[in-house]
């Protein structure tokens, strides 16, 4: 079918297609505690975001400091209530801000790291070496030193080869580090990561572990993977760490010190893209399906859902109870953040919708590629949601469109979108293609603080060799 | 089915699976230049690239000079044949290292430039407004101001909304710039980017733009987008834009001086996967099909097919031959560059193949995810390639994989990989995701060249406050 045709009958089935969809509410700023001010613009505590753009630039990052104190809160709730504290360490790939990490570490909150890098930052930022956690499987070997000799809490394997290479360490550095292993439940992720506890590979590296002599076989590490919303996932997996946890006692006489949960609870307003919806929305500029934010589990909920059932478990076997370690990423932070970004022009589209160009993209804004986020009309929120467009980001990639069926206002060059759930995420997997990084400031009260200053151009090529060797040939 | 029985059906038919699938010959290191020493080394004129780790570190980018000289030389070499010669505008988003743009520049190609960053960094560098075209979809208004203030050699709507900015700027500064439009071909991009030659609407823009009074409508710029490899294809879009050219001169009068091909034609070793072969190599870790290097139209003969096309047809109708443009990204520069990496460590895994973990993940060649690149065991050239396995990048998400089904030597920890075809999309794809971006040199004869140096961990902070405030609440 000629291109022509074939638009001409999408076209056509389009909104009957959007017919047939069911109709899903759509996710309010009241989720986020934004609310809406006389000129209709989006707002945070009396502040407009759109606004915000005069002063920093746009695109633009803000934390809202007061949401990311409430989930730092509700991860914590559970050690008011008398009972086996969580003992939280934030997963530093998802948002390394360094002045976001160190509003959660001001709350007692550790360091979850993945590499040498991440290592460093937690240093730098004053975390103690007992307050972070070395996980990843690609620790290299200068790594794995610098924390053994550090005496960092936790060090967990990702795989059995890397046992050696700790043990190593240790008996260099004359130390006895505090090991764990990191075991793949039943569902969810492996490939990469960790040891599959079906297989008894997860058994076999504890008993290694235990059995080097120089290792203090201390902890066991799960993550289930993915976005976890409900307490039944997450007591199947912890069902399967407490069995694993049960026959390192009986097989090894060992009582771990830690079970470590890692993260994996999801956003509540975030969920991957379906491939039917994807196609759908491509196709017909069907929206995509906002998830229902009370399907997810609370934080407080889900951490007392595992401290409950370990508690229980280790009480019904009159053993004492572990300590719990968790290791949100995006839980902690992926609300509590927006990514505001600014209509740049606007290019009519016959017979499909048009498509407003925005100045963020896949270049700063990758997650939304896969990802649903709700992204608010952040200068326009008092008029009707009547029109549909297609937003593409600036870089000139055929990929670099955040959405194909946003159904906004009509949009006028300038106006600014706020695009949701960024702190989880965006800032690790932006890029500098073809323009800047956007800067980052946190919102407190009407207090505006920059935690990051955007890029500037010169500091795109600040490691390049800049000379002339080549112009005057 | 449970995951255990689930993985022992696939590793039983995995086997089969390969069997049953054609054979394809595999690419060999001649096909870049490369040579194998005698201790099994890749290299390139003489040089080992796994031993320029020791001074650069790991990752690394080697760029090689003599290919890139090579692939310049013939994007010129219908200059030499005394007909109308092509011009030659590097797409800067490819590869925007500064000193490979140098090099290019060095051969009097010009700067093919999509944002108000890129327009900096070619003047920078020291690019002549008259050598610079100015593209894409998000330009700026005050990156249009500076161009026409500059007097740029061609400024390409993307669509008919940027006119109104382009002329504004042109009566505001009393210039009559040079005005092309964007025209999408039947085949190929639409979307975002240009106006369809079919509907009509880039007559239209290309009519709007010549009543103006104040814009010199001098270009009709059209891509394919994608990869192309055939003359067939070549000569299909080439034909729609004559047509677009002819209307043109027919109707407003104007013959046209510019004629731009845009980029678009494909890399000979590289090719996107498909989704079968995606996901045979997944599930059963089937070798992805290498491409066919002699399929893909040589750089040469794809100009010399647009410039005859385009001579004839002006021959044909005894009018005057335009310029010809073009906008090369990945043919000029994908071929170029390789990547090598570091095994970090490896992770044995039953019954299907072991990982690889590489200090290279799609962090730092995202490209890898979709397209097909050739990886060479770079310090084990001499052995046979009887092992599988998974290749893994280091920044611990499911999605870093850069090969699920890798025919290679027996690995040892320190190994080098060489990821080949580095030279477009991978360095602007780049994050410094957990991991600082590797450096990148160039090599030219024995002789090697920083060019941008490796990202230190104070780089990845050097835009951020990290000042105590926090830490001592």
């Amino acid at each position: 079918m000629p291109r022509g045709a074939k638009q001409r009958v999408k076209a056509a089935l389009g909104p009957i297609v959007r017919q047939l969809l069911p109709r899903r509410a759509a996710l309010e700023p009241a989720h986020w505690g934004l609310t809406v001010m006389p000129r209709g613009h989006l707002a945070f505590e009396g502040v407009s975001l759109a606004a915000l753009r005069e002063d920093w630039g746009s695109p633009l990052h803000v934390v809202l400091a007061e949401r990311l104190r409430g989930n730092i809160s509700e991860f914590l709730a559970i050690n008011d209530a008398g009972r086996t504290r969580a003992e939280i360490y934030y997963s530093y790939k998802s948002n390394p801000i360094p002045g976001v990490l160190r509003f959660i570490h001001a709350s007692g909150i550790g360091a979850e790291v993945i590499s040498e890098y991440e290592l460093w930052l937690a240093l730098q930022l004053g975390v103690t070496p007992d307050r972070i956690v070395f996980n990843g499987p690609a620790k290299s070997v200068a790594s794995v030193r610098d924390a053994v000799g550090r005496g960092i809490m936790l060090l967990n394997v990702n795989h059995r080869e890397e046992i050696a290479v700790v043990e190593s360490a240790a008996r260099e550095l004359c130390k006895r580090p505090r090991v764990g292993v990191r075991a793949a439940p039943s569902a969810g992720w492996s490939g990469q990561f960790g040891l599959p506890i079906g297989t008894g590979e997860a058994f076999a590296a504890l008993k290694e572990v235990h059995e080097s002599g120089v290792l203090e076989l201390t902890a066991l590490q799960c993550h289930v993977g993915g976005m976890v919303r409900c307490a039944h996932h997450v007591q199947g997996y912890v069902r399967e760490v407490l069995a694993l946890a049960d026959r390192v006692k009986t097989e090894l006489g060992v009582e771990l010190a830690i079970l470590d949960f890692g993260g994996s609870l999801a956003t509540p307003t975030v969920a991957q893209i379906g491939e039917l919806d994807r196609r759908l929305s491509i196709t017909f500029q069907a929206p995509l399906p906002a998830p229902v934010p009370e399907a997810t589990l609370p934080i407080r909920e889900y951490v007392r859902c595992v401290v409950e059932q370990v508690e229980a478990h280790y009480a019904a076997n009159a053993r004492p109870c572990p300590r719990i370690f968790f290791e949100p990423g995006r839980a902690m932070t992926g609300n509590t953040q927006i990514l505001v970004a600014t209509v740049l022009s606007l290019k009519a589209g016959e017979p499909k919708p048009g498509w407003a160009i925005l100045d963020a993209g896949i270049n700063v804004a990758e997650c939304a590629r896969t990802e649903f986020h709700q992204i608010f009309p952040a200068t326009r929120m008092h008029e009707t949601r009547a029109h549909r467009y297609r937003l593409a980001g600036p870089i000139c990639s055929p990929g670099d469109v955040l959405s194909w069926s946003a159904c906004l206002p009509e949009l006028a060059v300038g106006d600014a979108l706020a695009i949701m759930d960024a702190g989880a995420y965006f800032v690790p997997f932006a890029t500098s293609f073809s323009f800047p990084q956007p800067a980052v400031v946190m919102l407190e009260g009407a207090k505006v603080r920059l935690l990051r200053r955007a890029e500037r151009f010169e500091d795109i090529v600040a490691l390049d060799e800049m000379g002339e060797q080549y112009a005057s040939n």
